[in-house]
């Protein structure tokens, strides 16, 4: 069992992106399955930058069945990213192990999303192209050899042991001896202050790939209002009479979605409209959406041998059966093809607008264990571990491309993704709750060019669901899913002003969060992302966290763990976001370097430091940055169409100059990539000019300006 | 990659015992590191038995990097074992990963022992011979050529859905294509009551794998006293007050503990006395062994740079460090034997009595990480993975022949282990807390030729300690572990009756569990089991719980799973221990069917049926079947030693006829196994008559009958 040194082929294969080869990769490899359209004129823009590591120092090895790279750490470099985790943001000092689990519980680098791409603090970004299940040593291990090895410690009685040395590098594993590909993205901050530089290298690392993979997707503006799943065992005349309370009770509401019931069988499923609930799908259909709702249903890949899908795809099947149900390959065309051919007639043809893909994912080892098994075979030569990597991913794109074949933009839920979907226009969801982790997950989401929806189910209280409710109308898909509870909005009465206002405020954002996902497309800046991300920002609020370790309950806890900042992010270019978690009055921010004004006020507070900061049931903590600039739209019933007229309310915020790229388009069809779109330059002493597109007018009419620091300006809406 | 399937060589290895080649197997897995020495004898007298499973139905295939074995299922089968699982007693229809983990806080099936080994309630066991991480799919994966599928349900109208289907079959991955061989071990039962059948056959599978692997241990009856170990930076002579103070405190205590602090350097460890601590360690432990003391040290096997093994132990030491020490491969003889000549001479030799053997675990992915990777390679060619899984093992063998080379019996604790090591005379301890899943464990380590030891360290609340205090006092090994609270018995002052209480009971049965282990290493029945081992005992005690579901927090929960008892268990052939838990007055015990017996009363309770029983603070629940025999000696402060003339209390419960095989012996040495032992036959009618080496006398001397029905009858002691 010999482990030998292999030689790792480097190419570039963008502005500051490397291509490094190790044997010969696999076949299968998410970037096969989401083969990147790199953003080239974007990347050029970002311009060139050095390969960021020693690249002798980067090593792999090969054998004894698998295949180890070695990169190097340095002393204090962070590492960030490994996909939608729930419970860290740094990784530094753990061991990820990046297999996909619908029951993310404990810390070990299992997720919803386990993306084999991190981003260090020291200003790179790194992808191990692999549908393997990686294992990252992320500075967790250290070799005999090491050049730099921690300083030796005396726990009987030295007081600063550490249960976890510093590694001076990280080792990855790849099963399998056949070849990987991995790939180096650069960072290029501002070098002159470090902690700036950090910030800035991290982010154009993240750009870098985000760019690579074809920049974030385009919702439809719909996408963007607030969507609303009804009880699984709804009829039609039940969901038309939810969503006709949505108008009446004034609440904004744009997606209406279905859960299992729909199906004549589900668990597993049968794709088809269940006879009983839904006699007449077409007319449902046509029905809400000429209310201005939009259909999105639910589904999961298993098919039900009540479906007609079953012997069509029978072929097609894993070795293994899922709640009695076909898992098929959809790895191969001839089974993507035969699921296409039916949603394209049943689902699509009819005005369907998206879909929710749940069980993509499964977990190996808690839960009840119900999905296919790691060893299960498919046809294509796939095995379970690998299909599961890929599964979520390989049905984004089906489904998505069912639309874009049909020039409508869709928007959809996933609960499995992986590297290289940046573009996929699906947000992850779990069926876990924790508002924390909530919160966390939308810090780290934006890491990796993934999008998160901390949608709501329930809650035990009023103010648990009304702060819930917050976080999830400040993301990139608001939703409440109401399967099993069969709730609506205002199932808790004392709650429902509050309910409004939220659902109201993602309304009045919608211009807001439309141009900084149009930016997302554009440059590949994450519309959703960490204080990490932020130029001047500290990493920890606390410093060292002695409390980590406690000699019986917790006798491995880490002296002098950092205490990430993962309670707050910044939504698009200007406004931080502090929610207010259940059982609080007031909570700590840390405001970043400069002036903050505070999004309903434009009362200002000075940055650079760490605030306790109340706020009422009703209210957000969100600040804006000095200069930043917010378009605001009335809080519409649902989104405006090509040809509506909106006004836009404009607030400036602050003393500092700023810029705002107001985006918009027909909100509905991918026109915008034939040039069908409208960039215009709001400035913040009131001047505006049309960047592009300014010859064709959309949705937005009359532009309103208001300057926050101005006692007499009052809000238009 | 080709899936192909495999021929299974079988020959029968012992009577009711077959081995089943797949392939080469690999050169070190558990029953290479622990080469079993059959008990032939007694595997006679179980009989012999036709193999328990249709044998054309295992099955094995060999590809893609794995070996797959599947065994069929029958519909009610019931699977336990799987090593020491704290969370759960049946685990059909999970996924268990058999991987060595310090920190098992989700219900994966990783453990500080992942025996790949298990038992059917159909009637057999099996074991997986390997030291590769194996996941077994124990009814949890249902192919889709199953020749019983599981029935068609839908979720949108089935109550019955279930999360799990049924799977007619068990599948176990072991990782690798060399080979593998597989042991199964036939149950014997009564073929007339089917559940009867079931507990027996269970019974009588465990005892022929116990006894293939030599039989269970048979600790120094030393070992069998109440352990005390002190905080881990006391000095020889705070050690010595501590000790003494149980003496004037009238606290039974035979052994204490010295935690890492004993060292020059601890994490990682120079395995020296530390000289300011210690600085005369032979006069240390020789006072404390007049005292009546047995001195157990702990130690890790992570080589500090200060220890002068260091230099001896690099050429055999892994490819990564642990806290900055060697971890050396004990799996070469030559690295063995370094450290063996060390503690040879260094412990010992000084009177040393056994040892505590930490973190030979580690978790791949919780906790911080500690661990060599699974990818560490050593001289020896194992790679971290298996040197993980075995580490425990290697450490025992290697520790325990130090004092068998000097004819001295040792027992000890161990964080980790794994098959084959039956006979190892160590017990398994945890950092993790949890009082029920303490009592779980005592129940699974019984199916798997485990000893464990639900240790106390300390407690919140008087209460919390007498509780957990009791647990320990009916365990295999009944210890305090002080290593950093410091605490003593008699630190929770309005507990110390209770305390006192609990470790004198201890003491008290010491010949009865002395005669349990005795029988372990004879027939092979372990001292400590799960009722589900019990002739006509129900498997669960509510039937189906469906309250496992919860559609928002639990949507994947089993509806119509079992509640197995997990919470009471045997403790010898005649005592059910039922533990109340902290908060509980009282609690359900289910009775199997007869009469049984209130230990300390003797009044009668009517079996077959769960009752709800009260007990005061200072009282465990504790009830004897009829005909159960129990001799008790006087609370001594340390165990008898051979001379010692020991009377003993011979209580006989309820009126059916009973016979005891009582068992005495010089309680050091291993002169029983030269014949050196005493078996007296008991029988409920008070009469006794030498089973076998009548002519020795050892440590036992009058026997006081006593009869609990008989209201006249009073304690002896």
């Amino acid at each position: 069992m010999s482990v030998i040194r292999s030689a790792i082929q480097w190419e570039q294969a963008a502005e500051g992106i490397w291509r490094g080869v190790v044997g010969v990769p696999e076949a299968v490899t998410p970037l096969t399955v989401s083969p990147p359209s790199p953003r080239r004129e974007a990347l050029a823009a970002l311009g060139d930058a050095p390969f960021p590591l020693p690249q002798e120092q980067v090593v792999a090895t090969v054998g004894a069945g698998r295949i180890v790279l070695r990169l190097p750490l340095g002393e204090s470099d962070r590492l960030y990213g490994f996909g939608l985790q729930f419970l860290r943001m740094n990784h530094r000092g753990r061991t990820r192990c990046l297999r996909v689990n619908s029951d993310p519980v404990v810390d070990t680098g299992e997720t919803h999303a386990p993306l084999p791409f991190w981003v260090s603090s020291a200003g790179y970004a790194v992808l191990i192209d692999t549908a393997r299940v990686l294992t990252v040593y992320a500075g967790s291990a250290v070799r005999l050899d090491s050049e730099r090895p921690p300083k030796l410690k005396n726990r009987g009685y030295d007081e600063d042991w550490a249960a976890t040395p510093l590694s001076d590098s990280l080792e990855a594993v790849v099963p399998g001896e056949t070849g990987v590909a991995v790939y180096v993205f650069a960072g290029a901050g501002d070098r002159g202050d470090p902690q700036a530089a950090q910030a800035n290298a991290m982010l154009s690392a993240v750009r870098r790939y985000n760019l690579f993979c074809g920049g974030g997707p385009l919702p439809p503006r719909w996408g963007l209002g607030f969507w609303h799943r009804v009880s699984m065992f709804a009829s039609d005349a039940e969901v038309a009479a939810e969503a006709d309370e949505f108008r009446q009770r004034d609440i904004p509401c744009d997606v209406i979605g279905l859960e299992p019931g729909w199906h004549s069988h589900c668990y597993p499923t049968s794709f088809e409209w269940d006879a009983a609930r839904f006699p007449d799908p077409a007319g449902f259909v046509r029905g809400l959406t000429e209310k201005g709702f939009r259909i999105n249903v639910w589904e999961h890949p298993y098919v039900s041998p009540a479906s007609p899908l079953y012997e069509p795809l029978l072929p097609y099947a894993g070795s293994h059966t899922v709640w009695g149900g076909l898992a098929p390959d959809y790895a191969d065309p001839r089974a993507a093809s035969i699921l296409a051919e039916h949603h394209r007639e049943r689902h699509v043809g009819l005005g369907v607008a998206g879909y929710k893909l749940d069980e993509v994912d499964g977990s190996e080892l808690t839960g009840s264990s119900w999905m296919f098994p790691a060893h299960a075979s498919f046809p294509s030569g796939l095995d379970g571990e690998r299909m599961r990597q890929l599964y979520g991913v390989l049905l984004q794109r089906l489904t998505a491309g069912l639309f874009r074949e049909r020039d409508r933009r869709t928007y959809g839920l996933v609960r499995a993704s992986n590297a290289g979907a940046v573009s996929s226009p699906y947000a992850l969801y779990t069926d876990l709750y924790d508002s924390r982790q909530f919160v966390r997950a939308l810090c780290n989401s934006g890491f990796g060019g993934l999008l998160w929806s901390p949608e709501v189910r329930e809650a035990q209280t009023d103010e648990a669901y009304v702060r819930r409710l917050q976080i999830a109308c400040l993301s990139p898909l608001a939703m409440m899913n109401a399967w099993a509870s069969g709730q609506r909005p205002w199932s808790y009465p004392g709650a429902e002003a509050a309910v409004r206002a939220a659902i109201r405020l993602r309304m009045r954002l919608m211009p807001y969060l439309y141009s900084a996902f149009a930016r997302y497309r554009e440059d590949g800046t994450p519309p959703f992302r960490a204080m990490a991300l932020e130029t001047g920002y500290p990493f920890e609020r606390l410093g060292p966290e002695a409390a980590g370790f406690d000699s019986t309950a917790a006798p491995y806890g880490l002296y002098g763990e950092d205490r990430s900042i993962d309670d707050q992010y910044m939504m698009g270019d200007s406004v931080l976001v502090a929610p207010l978690f259940p059982g609080e009055r007031s909570r700590a921010i840390t405001l970043p370097a400069g002036d903050w004004y505070e999004f309903e006020t434009g009362a200002s507070f000075p940055g650079g430091r760490t605030i306790e900061y109340a706020a009422p049931l009703e209210r957000v903590p969100m600040f804006v940055r000095d200069g930043g600039i917010v378009p605001l739209m009335p809080s519409l019933p649902h989104a405006p169409k090509a040809g509506d007229r909106v006004p836009l309310e404009i607030r400036v915020y602050g003393k500092a100059p700023g810029v705002f790229r107001l985006y918009d388009d027909d909100g509905e069809t991918f026109a915008f990539e034939r040039g069908h779109c409208r960039w215009t330059t709001l400035r913040s002493d009131g001047t505006s000019e049309p960047l592009s597109g300014g010859g064709e007018a959309y949705a937005y009419g009359e532009l309103i300006w208001r300057h926050m620091g101005d006692p007499s300006s009052a809000s238009a809406f």
